[in-house]
């Protein structure tokens, strides 16, 4: 095989983030589902923009969260991902690529302008996401670079692309050059009304093209249809090669063939916002696996980050990982 | 096979508990390990008991509890332990045969008395135990009655019985009539500091006696001298037939040869008091067990009882158990 170039290339909805504090109350007056990521349109994502106060303005997106946070541990990564070349886009290019990944992928020139996702954060930490997909419709097959793909250890993909049609062919396009090139495809099923809008062909998607399968317990549970979490773990074993399911305080539980973790989660002082708690884990838990560090240790990295992420507002690590897990590794 | 006159028989120290509330500060007068069970002699339980205001005396014992637990679900109980035929051993023969468990072992008419556990619950809801095993130690192999052990699906054992000498014989007199009745043996760990007494033989005994093991956590990682959880669930499976690890709120955890199962904790509104949480819990899952439920099943009615037992003061359940589970089964 050849040389990797690359630990991590992810590839996913490029996305500026725009958050803002909300009361329970703001959410059920907007008709906003809690905790969901929904996709809205551009009059839609004016209305609520229009709504919020005192924002922050972010680079965000599951994907490009998880290979931040993977540089920031010190890992190699790229990135694919369609923004426009407006102000949004050019931000969310220098930030990723400031991070230390590498970032290729041509800008759209005209079209709708870069994605926002309009983030309401409830005082209890979760966050109510409003998605304007905009220039990400235009991410298809021929942006995906192939010989990036060869060298990197692990594609990872974020299920949100199973949303637009063109980047659902450029994520079979991208899992199946990963496996020619005998890589590894890592899935995060990115949300439970996503997996719900998609079970089917998520389904087909874990069993036919995914080695590391990452999921919340919501997610997982809504993938195979369980009331419980005991039920949705029976169901996973086998199915891909390594499945990481998250489980907020109650940690995380890593099921491989002849394998089972069950990894308590990081202690955090004060939870102030989830955004990207589950990319930070996919980017601590992915650092360890390509390290050829032992599942539960990928684990513990995992949490690590969730727990730095979810410290602060925002989806991408404000300390630098790599000093956070220095002793470890 | 011959037929069952009995679901569970119970084996371990019959003592009466004395509870009171404690802060931090009255452990740390008195000398205390918080969280453990300590053995004391006569004239420190005279001491201990004289600093203790507003006693409640309720008949208790790690395996009494669980088999009182396991009557109280519906289930057909004996139980074999050593009181005094003085007040206390009256109070805990009454009590015990009250609920409907065949307790046939012959009082002591002379030497110490009933044995007595002083229980001081902290604010946070954990006990600190001192116990004066009086009469247990008077329990020997002649008072197994191996009859009633090969009437009986699954005879269970505490891990208590580890310290007297005599119910240490005992114990393997049991555990080895119940499999030459071609029964099963089931074996509580108790206590962490009990296991860090007796490593060694708890280790043989788990390997060569034991079909179900009942631990929380901390009793595990004493046991595999393990530093985190999911060490010591590395090590357990293949032990015994099953082990079901306790975990308070973070529920339990079922470890069988062929099947993991990963349980929440039920629902409690307010931890007032966890002397009893283990005991109930095996009886409930003992309860499910014996009725042939599966695995995940035993471990929830499990939590529904030592979720009852942790909503007041003692160890014995208050609400009839088969109610609360009456629509489960």
């Amino acid at each position: 095989m050849a040389s990797t170039q690359f630990d991590v290339v992810g590839i996913g909805n490029a996305i500026v983030d725009v958050l803002c504090q909300a009361e329970e109350s703001d959410l059920t007056a907007l008709g906003l589902a809690k905790g969901a990521m929904t996709l809205i349109d551009s009059d839609t994502a004016d209305r609520l923009y229009r709504s919020m106060d005192d924002v922050i303005e972010v680079s965000g997106g599951s994907a490009a969260n998880t290979v931040a946070g993977f540089a920031s541990l010190g890992g190699k990564a790229a990135y694919m991902g369609k923004v426009k070349d407006d102000l949004l886009g050019q931000a969310f290019a220098q930030d990723i690529q400031a991070g230390g990944v590498t970032f290729e992928t041509p800008m759209a020139l005209d079209g709708t302008g870069t994605a926002q996702c309009l983030i309401f954060v409830t005082p209890d930490a979760e966050r109510t996401m409003q998605t304007y997909l905009g220039a990400c419709v235009e991410f298809n097959p021929n942006d995906v670079d192939t010989d990036i793909i060869a060298a990197a250890k692990v594609t990872y993909l974020e299920g949100y692309l199973w949303d637009p049609e063109q980047a659902k062919k450029a994520f079979i396009k991208a899992a199946e050059a990963a496996h020619a090139a005998g890589r590894e495809v890592s899935l995060s099923l990115s949300d439970p009304f996503c997996v719900d809008r998609h079970r089917e062909s998520f389904l087909e998607l874990v069993d036919n093209h995914v080695d590391i399968l990452f999921a919340n317990e919501e997610e997982i549970k809504s993938l195979y249809r369980a009331d419980n979490f005991d039920a949705a773990f029976q169901k996973v074993q086998g199915h891909c090669k390594v499945a990481a399911v998250t489980r907020g305080a109650k940690g995380s539980v890593v099921v491989a063939k002849n394998e089972i973790h069950i990894c308590d989660a990081s202690p955090v002082e004060k939870v102030v916002d989830t955004t990207g708690a589950g990319d930070a884990y996919a980017a601590g838990f992915l650092y360890g696996y390509t390290q050829g560090l032992e599942l539960i240790e990928c684990a513990r990295i995992g949490g690590l980050a969730a727990g730095e992420v979810i410290g602060h507002m925002g989806g991408r690590p404000e300390t630098p990982l790599g000093q956070l897990i220095g002793h470890r590794i």
